[in-house]
């Protein structure tokens, strides 16, 4: 397999972001960028976010996809949320798309392989550890980020380790879809209280805007507002969010808090 | 009108600093820091913080002028809170004092451009969103961080649109002055849990400190303290704080749960 | 007394990191940012943690320990969490092993001397507070900013004030050394809810793993575990943490909450 054709990050400082659940009230974000910074003093580190609910794959791996697209080409993405560390959980480091994206092979990538298509993926298990030897309990600071610092200096995937297949995905419900009707549900809550759906924007494209009635527990709302502003008076709208999903927002206010709704939630859209 | 005779940012990367309401929970700030590196390659991105209390813009606007003033002339200054995103309201680019600011015109920059004297704002319409186009939902991702990565590579702020009159300011309420008493109110509590007034260092100059009886709730305080260290041992103080407003603090402690009191609150100054 | 001979951290832009208890939603953090990026323009600014407990140096020392061994010779380490501001507390810059730590005079190196024995240490007095006055309340921007930029810029220690000695050292509970017993307690509890004792790989080692008895509150538990990975079936297990201390975890869970035990808690080892 050949080097990749983007421009080799090394050159001027690669990018490499952190996404983790490490919080900010302990070092263990700290330790991680030591360790890049000592093995790649010319990258760039920045931080996507460290308060993602502890061990939860799912917010990380919307927070990812969210996240990652608007780098430059060759960003390295380290994502790690990781309750199998210390077990036989594969340590993945893959190309995909235009980007690098090292993370525990946990379904952490499921939304961002969606946008870029993998290319190729190893198992990592060539790093030089900062101690030199791999602890049980952070992979992070041992293995996730001399990896990266291997590849924003140069290196290949390639001289990580053995090619890995079958990356595990997250199990993500679908929409269910009949004649008139389209059940989905919320999977996320962002930091604003906005109830964010698996319904995306392509499984509304081929209707009308404004025709749609949206249910979602005893509220009904009619058609597709454009921004949260609309909703200012207080009542819910539904709307189609940054990232392509719809959502179900409060305009100015918590839609969690003020409709006392959370994930899982079914919402119906009907013609 | 002429370029700014501060040096060009762009000589050896400009200073972007970024103040939000997006948590650190999801990926909204990533997302935004993506767009300013791939089109401001050379930019150094610093983070002041991302947990403004949602929708909270008088806080927002608060930490800016706490944090702004102690950058390198030619910062470019973004801060995004912005319950109005998607609405008619501006999106504001300006030069005030040696600093550009990036802000939605919704009173974020109230108290910076008391310190800092504007000189030019405009209305943000020429900007490169990142996917060509500009969401009703996220405009810090397709409008500030562009305009902030035009003026880092050099542009100019009337590239990015017409000019932009009579910004719109916070209402924010001024101590009233009777001949021995002053009545303000708490208009801020920082995470220490001290009570910031809106009585300034300039309010209290003219009187000699040490002589004034500061009434807040069902406490009076004698004097003002100079530390917080000289409170201690539990009881309120008044002293002047690090923005040059006073404040009152229980050393070592929370004053806003040892008072129980919060913003809004009558802070009373007699002589 | 020499120079350092590690390579001067001038030469492509020296390491600043920030640990502080400034919380994410104020301008506290920005404004020492700034005075770093003011004064040391070619310094990179890395961001350790920021939402240490407010006033807790115990947390705040043990963070700086886990993250401060990663990164490159010549790091300068900032930590701020500082109840004795305005007092008079010496405000330290110290060279102990290849790093530099900058800090309040309250036991914040606690650990991190441990781990890199101490050279120099002075008490500063010397610096160029950004607005040319020291306030009372805010040294992080007026003493240890401009103190961290100096050295970056490649002054010396010595040029920021007379040697100070006997610095501040947090009382930290040892464990108690019976024939076949080793009584410790809990001494943090990480953002996972993993409950952090003092009793150190070191007090365990000469011992054979497998053959020990753990308890604490009502829990006994049998031999170390290698990784959380063992304990997801949600009983407590005790493993060598990251940081090379015992640890009580529930795999996958919060142990504080599963438990319901906290920080003081004793941790008894029986063999």
């Amino acid at each position: 397999m050949n080097s990749p054709s983007y421009p080799n990050p090394s050159a001027r400082g690669a990018v490499i972001t952190l996404l983790t659940d490490f919080g900010a009230s302990d070092g263990y974000v700290g330790a991680v960028k030591g360790v890049l910074l000592s093995q790649a003093p010319l990258a760039t580190i920045i931080d996507i976010a460290h308060q993602i609910p502890a061990q939860d794959c799912f917010s990380a791996a919307l927070a990812l996809e969210t996240a990652c697209s608007t780098f430059p080409p060759g960003t390295i993405h380290i994502a790690v949320v990781d309750p199998g560390v210390g077990s036989k959980r594969r340590a993945l480091a893959c190309r995909a798309g235009e980007y690098y994206f090292i993370a525990p092979d946990n379904g952490l990538l499921t939304f961002a392989l969606k946008r870029h298509p993998l290319q190729l993926a190893v198992n990592i298990s060539q790093v030089q550890p900062p101690k030199g030897r791999i602890s049980f309990t952070f992979h992070a600071r041992d293995i996730f980020a001399p990896a990266a610092a291997h590849l924003a200096c140069g290196g290949t995937l390639e001289e990580l380790g053995d090619r890995a297949y079958d990356l595990t995905l997250l199990d993500v419900p679908a929409p269910t879809k009949e004649e008139n009707t389209l059940t989905g549900q919320v999977i996320h809550i962002d930091p604003f209280g906005n109830l964010i759906t698996n319904i995306t924007e392509d499984d509304l494209v081929s209707r009308t805007p404004g025709e749609i009635l949206v249910q979602i527990g005893e509220y009904a709302i009619k058609g597709l507002a454009k921004s949260y502003f609309q909703g200012l008076s207080g009542k819910p709208l539904a709307l189609l969010g940054s990232g392509g999903r719809m959502e179900i927002a409060v305009g100015g206010k918590s839609a969690k808090e003020i409709l006392g709704l959370g994930r899982g939630e079914a919402v119906i859209v009907q013609w």
